[in-house]
């Protein structure tokens, strides 16, 4: 069998592979290699001591040492890829596997001085979706510092007056961009950093990424999804709740009441081996029976028309997912359960809650109570 | 000739020439196109209508619209590739300009139906890195909040009491971390966010990403170094400071003095047309006169071992950057100065401001006073 490298060139700030292979974060790329179970870096002056004491690696190298050692055998200035091919000779590797979003410039770079690079469909780590208890320890800890932040959101909510339809606090108007603050706060002081935390009510709420803005209104759904990520661990949580304070229309509790069933399906049906892709339908399908159409209207999509889950850990988003897709689960997985319904005459309702996929069925990581009306 | 197009499959929350193209942020990857000047977008069922309302795109289509109709044609699924080729088909565009780190998997699908991807160098969109007015304003903007943080970690460090040699607060041992929850519960407050910020004193700060932890002590440096992005423009700021409570060595007020001094080299020289390698060769000679030398001491790296300075926009670190490599700087670049000098027998110092470049000479954005003793 000839032998395989993997290959990753990337900053590990902004890729989580890279920081799961070597729990190093870097704001600038570098080279990750690993042959045979042994992982080596090539870092730059800036971080190669750095690397030598924070990382996982086995061995790091320094690149202005390897360049300095082949311009003296080379009488030439390598470029970087000119250094990987250069170590990756000594060690009579050609062929490379690589993650499906390797950059082109150096793919072709490589592949032009007879590298063979296959790209890995996601995931490039298997082991990366299926977490050990440390890592289901930390994305734990982030969700209970996301439900404190949701719950400290709600105490302002509840304890807002109303006054011709609008929510005031203080005698001035209370906005999504106050819920906000006070969710950012919160979480920063609780080490966890978040960023386009929706707080969207009323039509605002009917686009399911929309962060919301302005004042909110009374008797109206305010859609709340809070997705920090641990400074620290770097291990996300995602949370979502929907609120009214005041009262809810009929239909809107109807469709509160809906979400809290399509969840309870998904609770009941995620196990070990199940198809994402079963679960999700079966939720479409009860929507259906409920009288909760998904399609086009009025030019807006309108039902329920995202997936119903998906893995976090070192992302907020990545494999596996629950959705059309036909991904099977595995136990260790922890996943999303997030359905929602969106409706322009009634706003947006949606429900997340997080669950650890396990060989029986699954654990369900929140805390957080559901309550429609504050 | 032939017709070409501009190609990004990417997260414009992870990838700034899509969002610089789009002005549009969402989680996951998404399609952009551009030909002859016109911005297309394919986009999922969930993020259609948001980017209709919020992108600076021309059109928006809906790739489920598009896979159904393709559907309906071909008699199978298609996949994302499948549509685009579809869509470029019509178009009659086989040409596709692509970023440097356009995915791999992507770009082996593409050219295997026939596409020709030619991978533009960095900087992908040349008129990011020339700073139009309005985003000259978000980035001071966010650098004034940066300035308000450090003032406000430098007087929490000042009001400390000195015992034994430690730094304490309210009787406690005064720390890094807190210190960085300090600065960065006030960029917050304003609506920044920093992650990896630097509070490193003593033999942490000698290496220049050491993020520092644990107690503080008196007579030795501590760098700060804080990189915040505003949640709303996305603009960065760049901000590094060096302090001492109580009394600095001889050495390092030598050292203060020869950073002090670089900057200034760099904001002399600093003019439109000039070779960044010029400028940061220049600070490197005069570190070696003023008897700094730089090179592997004690087996770390010593000295003045990184570039003077970088681009700061959409992202912390971009194009051009002022150090080894012969970048050709141009009016309307915001750059980073920040020479800094570290040794193990006296500590760390970095200094670090923003300045805009001119047809003239550059413009320095920082307001903040350069004080090494509190």
């Amino acid at each position: 069998m000839k032998k395989t490298a993997a290959l990753i060139i990337a900053a590990s700030e902004r890729d989580a592979n890279l920081y799961y292979a070597t729990r190093f974060i870097a704001p600038d790329p570098f080279v990750f290699l690993q042959m045979g179970g042994e992982k080596v870096l090539l870092m730059s002056d800036l971080e190669v001591d750095r690397a030598r004491s924070q990382s996982s690696a086995d061995r790091v190298l320094s690149t202005s040492k390897l360049a300095a050692d082949y311009r003296k055998r080379k009488k030439e200035r390598p470029s970087l890829i000119g250094l990987i091919e250069d170590f990756l000779k000594l060690k009579r590797i050609r062929n490379l596997r690589v993650p499906s979003d390797f950059p082109i410039a150096y793919a072709d770079s490589l592949r032009k001085r007879g590298f063979h690079l296959t790209p890995k469909p996601d995931p490039f780590f298997e082991k990366r979706t299926v977490k050990s208890p440390a890592e289901v320890r930390a994305l734990e800890t982030t969700l209970r510092h996301t439900e404190a932040a949701c719950r400290a959101a709600c105490e302002i909510i509840a304890r807002s007056t109303i006054r011709r339809g609008k929510l005031y606090r203080r005698g001035k108007p209370l906005t999504s961009e106050d819920i906000k603050k006070v969710i950012h706060l919160s979480l920063m002081e609780r080490g966890c950093v978040a960023q386009h935390t929706i707080v969207a009510s009323g039509i605002d709420g009917v686009d399911p990424h929309n962060e919301g803005s302005g004042p909110l209104k009374a008797n109206e759904p305010i859609v709340m999804d809070i997705f920090p990520q641990s400074i620290r661990t770097r291990y996300y949580a995602d949370l979502s709740r929907t609120v009214v304070r005041g009262k809810a229309s009929p239909k809107l509790k109807r469709m509160f009441a809906a979400v809290w069933e399509g969840q309870e399906i998904a609770f009941r049906t995620i196990r070990h081996g199940a198809d994402g892709s079963r679960i999700h339908e079966a939720i479409q399908r009860r929507f259906e029976q409920l009288g909760f159409k998904t399609g086009e209207m009025n030019g807006r999509m309108q039902g329920f028309f995202h997936g119903t889950g998906h893995g976090v850990g070192l992302e907020i988003h990545e494999p596996p997912r629950i959705s059309a897709g036909k991904d099977i689960l595995k136990a260790g997985q922890v996943v999303t359960v997030e359905p929602g319904l969106y409706y322009e005459d009634a706003g947006g309702v949606r429900l997340e809650d997080m669950v650890l996929v396990t060989r029986q069925g699954c654990r369900v990581l929140n805390r957080l109570p559901k309550i429609l009306e504050l």
